[in-house]
C-alpha cells in the first residue's frame, strides 16, 4: 500500500501568498512534517498528526515523510518559500534515490510557491527584471571557493544576484567576503536590497549601495539582492525608492 | 487625485497557483490592463473596465495603466507568472522613471506570483535544488553576444540554467545555438527539462539530455531547464523520472 507525499511551498510569511493548491494539499493530509517554525504556520486540523523537526536535518526529515507515505498515509512535507529553491524538494529526491525501492512507487507531488527572492523583489520594485542568479552563500554543503567562483562568474557576466542563506551564527564572515568579492566586479553605486522576514509582522526592507552594504544589516531571515551595473534607483517623494533592472541590457541613448 | 496600481502575477496557467493576494487585487480593481491572453484568464466582474493590449508593447501598456492610476482609478496590470521575472514590473518602473512626476506619487504594489521555472521544476522533481540562473534567450532587448557570454559564465561555473523565451517565429535559431554553446561546457548526459504550458490543459513536460535536446521540442510557451554536471535523474518504474540537483556541490563518496 502506497500513499502520497506532497512537498508544499508555503511561500514567505504572509498567508496571502499561500496558493490554493498548497491550501488544498495541507487540508487533505493525514500527517504533516516540516521544520518546526514552518509547521507552526499551518493551522491545526483535527485528525492530522504533526511531526516537527529541527533545522539541518533535511535527509532525515525527508526519510520520515517518505516512510509515512510508503505506509499509506497522505503526507504533507511543508517548506517556506518554494520547495524547489534551497528547500526540501531536492532532499526528498535525494532520499528517494538512496532509499528503498518502495519509495520510488510513492505518488509524489511538488507544490510550488512564491520563493523569497520574488517577494523581496516585489517590495523593492523590479531588481530581478533582467537575467539573474540565485546563489546560496552557505558553505555547509559546498566549498567556499565554489561560491567565490560563482560570484565572479555571475557578477562578471552581468547577472543580478539573489543571495540566499547570507549568514548565520556559524557562518559570520561569508557575507562580508562576498560583498568584497562583488566590489571587484561592480560599481560602488550598485543597488543592494536587504529583505528581512518579508510578509511577516517584523518585515524590514532596506535599500543601499554595494559600497555601503554591511553584514550587520542581515541575519538568517534575510534575502539579499545585489544589482548589476545596469540596475537603477528611482526616487519617489514621500515613498520608498524603486529599484529595477531594465529589460534591455544596454539602455538606448 | 492619485489612485493605485497593482502589478499582479497570475502565476502559470493553473488557477490553483493564483495567490489570495492576487485574487484580492483583481477583485478590488476598477480597471484591468494586460496582454490579451493573460487578461482572458481573469474572470469578468461587473463594473470593471478591461484594456487588453498586444504583446511587445510593454512600455505603452505600462504607461496606459499608470495614466489611469494617476487619474484616480484602482488599476490592476496583470502578467503571467511573477511580474518581476521577464514581465511587466520592470517596464512599469522604467515608465515611472521616464514619465511625468505625478507617476512617482502613485501607490504602486507589485504582487508576486509563481514564476514558470518554479512550476516546471516542481513537475520534474527539483532541478533548481542548487544554485541556478534565469536567463532570457530573447535578443530583442540585448545583443546575442551578451547571451552567449552569460551562457558561458553560468554553465562554466556550475549553475543550473532556466531559459525563458527560448524561441519564437522571429527568433528561430537562438535556442539551437544556445544548446550548442552549452554542449562545450556540459556533459552529453546533462538532464534537460522542457516544460510547455505547465498548469494548462495542454501541459507537456519532457525530460531529455543535452546531447538529445532539439529545438523542435520548444515553442513560445516553453520554459527549459538545463542541469549542471551535478544534476541527476532517478528512474521510477511506472512513473516519470525525477530530475534533481543535489543540495551539496560535491556528493560525498
Amino acid at each position: 500500500m502506497s500513499g502520497r507525499l506532497s512537498v508544499i511551498g508555503l511561500g514567505p510569511g504572509d498567508a496571502r501568498w499561500l496558493t490554493p493548491e498548497a491550501q488544498a494539499g495541507l487540508a487533505e493530509a493525514d500527517a504533516l512534517f516540516g521544520y518546526g517554525p514552518y509547521l507552526d504556520r499551518v493551522a491545526v486540523r483535527a485528525g492530522q498528526t504533526r511531526h516537527p523537526s529541527d533545522n539541518r536535518e533535511e535527509i532525515a526529515r525527508a526519510g520520515a515523510a517518505l516512510t509515512a507515505a510508503a505506509a499509506g498515509a497522505r503526507v504533507a512535507l511543508v517548506t517556506a518559500g518554494d520547495p524547489g529553491v534551497f528547500a526540501m524538494a531536492a532532499a526528498v529526491c535525494e532520499a528517494i534515490e538512496q532509499g528503498p525501492p518502495a519509495w520510488r512507487a510513492i505518488d509524489l507531488a511538488i507544490i510550488p510557491g512564491v520563493t523569497a527572492m520574488l517577494a523581496v523583489a516585489a517590495r523593492a520594485g523590479a531588481p530581478l527584471g533582467h537575467d539573474f542568479c540565485a546563489l546560496s552563500l552557505s558553505d555547509n554543503l559546498k566549498p567556499w571557493e565554489t561560491i567565490e567562483r560563482r560570484l565572479d562568474a555571475a557578477a562578471g557576466a552581468g547577472f543580478v544576484l539573489a543571495l540566499y542563506n547570507p549568514l548565520s551564527r556559524a557562518r559570520p564572515w561569508q557575507l562580508g567576503q562576498a560583498f568584497a568579492r562583488l566590489r571587484t566586479h561592480l560599481p560602488d553605486a550598485t543597488p543592494v536590497v536587504f529583505g528581512r522576514a518579508v510578509g511577516r509582522d517584523d518585515e524590514r526592507v532596506r535599500i543601499t549601495t554595494l559600497a555601503e552594504a554591511a553584514t550587520e544589516a542581515a541575519d538568517m531571515a534575510t534575502l539579499i539582492i545585489v544589482g548589476s551595473a545596469a540596475t537603477r534607483v528611482v526616487a519617489r517623494p514621500g515613498r520608498t525608492p524603486l529599484v529595477y533592472t531594465p529589460r534591455a541590457a544596454e539602455r538606448p541613448a
